[in-house]
């Protein structure tokens, strides 16, 4: 489901206008922003934890060719599913 | 930041009552927990994709009594984040 199918079904859930559902939407996806490059951590309660993690430098070596690269240290944003979710997860059949 | 702080701070944001942003929230959070369990994939334009992933099933070695433990396979919510997103965090400073 895409940004504009969620505000739709997000619209009808809350009975409110779309224009409204978007607003709130980007919202929290520039407030999440910005707290992640402010290397800060953000909780959604019942689904998880947004944070900021260091993945080192890391050498790479092309399958085929064997070239070897060195890959340098990078920040990536990580999340963390909570208990809640993960429970919801479990009774799940396996999807192969 | 946690739920209740991310609430006051989008709502001083978008001038709206605390109430609306978090109904908001929360119906941000069951709809996409309800796609989740549906195995579908969420698309937050700018921020990233949630989707479902299945870790296999793996033998875990205790470091130190190096008693051999098998983990059964298991469902997991897997965050790739957007490009955008990837391109604010490559100018930061690394954070050790």
């Amino acid at each position: 489901m895409n940004h504009k199918e969620l505000i739709a079904s997000m619209a009808a859930k809350l009975n409110a206008p779309k224009s409204v559902v978007a607003d709130l939407l980007d919202t929290t996806v520039t407030t999440c922003t910005e707290l992640l490059v402010e290397n800060k951590t953000i909780g959604f309660q019942s689904f998880g934890n947004f944070e900021i993690r260091k993945k080192e430098e890391r050498l790479s070596v092309h399958p085929s060719t064997q070239v070897r690269t060195l890959i340098p240290p990078k920040l990536v944003v990580n999340f963390k599913q909570s208990n809640i979710l993960k429970e919801k997860l479990k009774d799940l059949p396996h999807h192969d």
